[in-house]
């Protein structure tokens, strides 16, 4: 029987992982064009979902302390702007979805590799002698914050019927 | 500083409830007629939404042991049954608001009351002899998966911008 923070912080990661794959599974359906398509009239693209989740996700990395980032390039566009505002070159459909890729495979495996205690360590946007009086801003309630916000635009992704 | 069981257990909380609070929110700004619109062309109205929330959380008052429930009335036209399928005699939208905060009010604090060690408890869909081979099956897992599937739906409710 493992004991209880394990698995506490086993069902924080399993409850990330099945949100990650329910949006992998979508991504399998839509076709580059499907990509296009507003989740509702006026809505967000899911291209823009895409890259926004990519760029929210890569961001973890560095305030997670798992490592540097791999695509900060995708903030101004992503996170910044809103859809369709952006002016500036574009990644194409193809290089979202590989960027999406490669940060869950980052991402994803070095979350599994922290221990309970490790995850109740602080996140780097708060400073040591802050998180003495506020523990609660640690990893874990970021890696909560962003499963159900990436389960928000995962709802609204799923509007979004494969053409094939 | 607290033991870091009660930090976990005490995150898994804060995120339920920012959740609900999130849905309280836009209940807030919606009318009655506003309950009426579709989350997108041809998907679930709001009000449909609302009353499939009510009825998984009504239901995690039996299914984590924490009381009777208060409104199983409400399966058969919003978990069994697709959006406008159901033929019964069918709640108004205030009834529907009254069955959310009733659910949510007797639901939360009993979640708050529960101990770390009573979160990792089994819930009632599964017998104490399998729990023995699958302690991940515990309220703790019901409630991050809960959690998630509250804030798919908050992510596609929030499309519909309130009337006023």
């Amino acid at each position: 029987m493992p004991n209880s923070d394990s698995q506490f912080a086993a069902a924080a990661i399993v409850s990330w992982k099945r949100v990650i794959s329910q949006i992998d599974k979508g991504l399998a359906g839509w076709s580059d064009a499907d990509l296009q398509s507003e989740v509702a009239p006026g809505r967000n693209r899911l291209y823009y979902l895409l890259g926004h989740l990519t760029a929210v996700h890569d961001h973890m990395l560095s305030l997670l302390r798992l490592g540097d980032r791999l695509y900060p390039n995708l903030d101004e566009q992503f996170i910044r702007q809103a859809d369709r505002t952006f002016l500036g070159p574009q990644p194409s459909p193809s290089d979202l979805r590989k960027a999406w890729t490669d940060v869950h495979a980052r991402l994803t495996p070095a979350l599994e590799r922290l221990s309970p205690a490790e995850l109740l360590e602080r996140h780097s946007a708060i400073s040591e002698e802050d998180f003495v009086k506020e523990p609660h801003r640690n990893r874990l309630t970021v890696l909560l914050g962003r499963t159900t916000h990436a389960a928000m635009h995962e709802g609204q992704m799923r509007l979004v019927r494969p053409s094939k």
